[in-house]
Formats: structure tokens, C-alpha cells, sequence
């Protein structure tokens, strides 16, 4: 949550890359518009290749100046000196979808780690969609049933990148009807707040301070009123009993303050 | 919420039928045990003769005294003074999933639904399961996608029978992800308590008292201290926005205060 750093921009998956590109528009915005310098990080797919070229064309056709397709796949390549050169001067990177545990074995302890961490300290933009946006937190969730009762783990969860402290993402969120396993997650730390966000939609963190981008809504999950959870207690499979969790569903222009806790309307 | 009044046993659909029958058999509890005289209204079935052999196979088998089907598939049907008759004596009835339309515009306005408001003002237990719980309500959610984000106009909604006031019911609730069309129902009047029932999981009423009964759980959405929705000026299809519903997420044993809308742990 400190303001120098550069902007998150954390989007739910299917977002709109034909149309007016809504999210990837700001994320160029964000990154410098006609002097933005983007890296395209494909660890998180399995067709890497493909999903690359189709972002550095969509960005390049929303005015970017320059992009720099990574595939980094295997942790020799996230320790090439010549991929973290190739970061020396982005003004953005982005992580595409495909499954956040490739992400972060193939990124987690490398070179390329410590460059994205520096480059984001000094401003640059980081976004990721999909198992790219899961990765941003860190703790991320890497599995769970969208379809279940609420239930002591139902989920599993994994270190993430850690860009956004404080926080656990969940993507595909009404689409998946994944609210169950957010709210698992937030039986076991309530300290922790809940950001789950639909398709086409995007959460843009800037300090502590977060607004919505797209066509959905971001939901937060606020157990900091937690009067009451059996998750300690209760067996594995069990279901959860939570009492007085906060929700808010915010759609765009809505904006939430991490520190506070607050939603704000639009201004 | 009249103590007098008879017990509501809501079932979320989907309840055993075969092996403990945890719900089904603390209905016929509720309703006397070996002196329950039950009736089943199958209304909500397409194929009713079924649904109603089953259902009076299973109570027979969990020791209730009497089990009548009354198949009332026509309004003719449910303004026969016979069949109104063969309610006189009951102790317990049942309502058996389906379309929850069915219900409401075949027995609606008849001699027969007059006659199960008498029954359950003299204390007679009503159960439901599916649609026959979601009918149960003043108001009562007939559809609306469980898998797209919140919006304005996702649900459709129409009166209930209205055995339980202040609430609105939504079943199969964790296995077809139904928080959000839930969620928008409390947009659009925060007085009423949404109440989101999983598969073979009840909520019995006594008066204010619910308790939960049965292997999932009851999640109670209570918009009482909503700051903000966007509810009355957003268009149709517009995503919806709401700060501060509290949900509480209850197992077996678990209760509710209508009243005083707070959850209690078990006993």
C-alpha cells in the first residue's frame, strides 16, 4: 500500500480484448499511454506463444510504444539475464491467465522476481488477468469447487507474487459462483480481505486505494467483524459456520479504501 | 412469526430420502412421529403421481401414522371440498419440488390453500423442499441466473404463499451459486431477509426461532445496514451495487432470531 509504487491493475479473466478494450485501454493509460513500454509474461499459460502474440498485438493497436513478449518458461529462462535486461526500462508488465502455480514455480526465488518487485517499486504498472490477477496476492487461491457448500477445505491456497498485501483474489467470480471458497479462505484469517472479481472486470489499486473497471462488479469480503467461526474447530470437509461477514458489491466507479475498509460511491 | 403457529421446515431440495433422513424424519417428528397424519401436494411436479409415491412411501417408512397424496394439478382440484376435507386431520404437509408457479397460480386464491393457512395457524407443521420451499414465502424468487454478476433485473420474482413474512427463500443456494440473484432481491427491499438454503440442508421455523438441520448450510444475507445501493437508479442489465449486507454462513445446530436478525452458535 505505498503510494510510490506503480499501479495494480487485477483483472477477473475474459476480459474484452476485440472491442473497446476498456481494461487493457487503462492499463496502457496507466503505463504511459503512447510512451508505454509493456512486458507481455506468459509464464501462466500453457499456449504461451499464442496468448502472447495476441496481447502485444492488442496492445500495440491501443497505442503502446513498445512490446515485449516473455515466455518464461521454465525458471532457467527467469534467470536469464537477458529477460530481466528486457525489464530494465517497461513502464508495464502483464501476466496472462493459464494456472497461477506455473507462475509462481516457474517465477518464485528468480532474477526476473526481483526485477518485476524493483520496477514495480520505482512506478511501473503491474497487471494480471485471471491466474495472472490470482498471483498478485500473497496468498493466492490455487483450487476449490464453485459449486459446494461452504466447507473447511474446500480449497487450497499457495504463496503468491505478494504485489498486494492484506488481501486474497479470486477471478471468474460470479461466473464460477466462487464465493463459497472466498469466503473459505477468509474463515481461516479474517484479517485478510476477500477481493473476488467477475469477468470483464478489473480492480485498479493505487496506494490503499482500489477502484472498479468493466462490465461486472468486484465483490470484497470483510471478516474483520467476525463475531464467529468454527473453522479451527470443525473437521475437514465440515461445513464452515461464518457470522457477520461484510459484503460489498461494487460495480464500476465504485471505489473501496484497503486501510479503512470503506466503500465509497462514485464521486 | 406467531408461536402458535405450526413449524415450517424449508428444505433447500435435493434431501435424502434413502438413508438417515435426518430432515424428513424430524419433520414427521414435528408433525406427531407414529400419530403423524400427513398430506403431500405434489402441485410443483410435472410427474406428481411419482414424486407423491415416493414421498409417501418414505414418510410411511419413518413411522408417520397416515400419509395422503393430494395431486392437485388444477384449480378445480384444489377447490374440491374432498380434497379439502382430507386436510381436516393432518398434523403435517408437504410440498414437493418442481415450479414454484405451479404452486403458487394453481392453489392461489382456493378453498384448499384457506385450509392450510387454518391447518398451520392450529399448529400443523408445513414443510417444502425446492420449490415447495421457495413458495413458502410472501415473496418468492421463480428465476434468474445463478452464474453472471449481480445485476438489476437478473431475477424475476411473485407472490408466494406467504407462510413465512419479512423473508425471501433461494434453494439448491451453494450448488447453483445463487448468491447473486439473492443479493439482488435484498437490493431491491433491504427490510426483507434473504434466506439461501443449501441441498439437504433445512431451516426449521418456530415463531422468530430458525435453526439449521441437515448437511450443508443456511446463508442469511440481512441488508438492514445497507448504506448504499444503486437499486432504484440503475437501468435493467446494469450491474448492481450494495455496501454493507452482512451474511452469516450457518451448519446443522446453528440458529437464527428472526427478530433480532443475529445468528447463534449451537446450544
Amino acid at each position: 500500500m505505498d503510494a510510490r509504487k506503480g499501479h495494480l491493475v487485477i483483472i477477473g479473466g475474459g476480459e474484452d480484448t476485440r472491442g473497446d478494450c476498456t481494461i487493457l485501454r487503462h492499463f496502457v493509460h496507466l503505463a504511459g499511454g503512447r510512451a508505454a513500454r509493456l512486458a507481455v509474461l506468459t509464464a501462466a499459460s500453457s499456449e504461451g506463444e499464442q496468448a502472447g502474440a495476441t496481447y502485444r498485438q492488442t496492445f500495440l493497436r491501443l497505442g503502446a510504444e513498445q512490446v515485449t513478449v516473455l515466455p518464461l518458461s521454465t525458471r532457467a529462462d527467469a534467470n536469464d539475464p537477458s529477460a530481466c535486461a528486457s525489464l530494465e526500462d517497461a513502464t508495464g508488465a502483464f501476466f496472462t491467465g493459464g494456472d497461477q502455480l506455473r507462475i509462481t514455480a516457474t517465477l518464485g526465488g528468480t532474477a526476473l522476481l526481483r526485477a518485476l518487485y524493483r520496477l514495480h517499486e520505482r512506478g511501473a504498472v503491474l497487471a494480471g488477468t485471471s491466474a495472472g490477477a490470482a498471483a498478485m496476492s500473497a496468498t493466492m487461491i490455487v483450487g476449490g469447487r464453485g459449486d459446494d457448500t461452504v466447507r473447511r477445505d474446500v480449497l487450497s491456497m499457495s504463496p503468491g507474487l505478494g504485489f498486494l498485501a492484506g488481501a486474497v483474489i479470486d477471478q471468474h467470480f460470479a461466473q464460477r459462483g466462487r464465493i463459497n471458497r472466498l469466503l473459505a479462505a477468509i474463515s481461516q484469517n479474517p484479517e485478510i480481505l476477500g477481493i473476488g472479481i467477475d469477468e470483464d472486470t478489473a480492480v485498479v489499486i493505487a496506494g490503499a486505494s482500489a477502484s472498479v473497471l468493466g462490465a461486472g462488479t468486484v465483490t470484497v469480503l470483510d471478516g474483520s467483524q467476525l463475531a464467529h467461526t468454527n473453522a479451527s474447530e470443525s473437521r475437514a470437509g465440515d461445513p464452515l459456520a461464518l457470522m457477520d461477514v461484510v459484503v460489498h458489491v461494487l460495480p464500476e466507479q465504485y471505489r473501496f479504501d484497503l486501510l479503512t475498509r470503506r466503500p465509497l460511491p462514485p464521486a
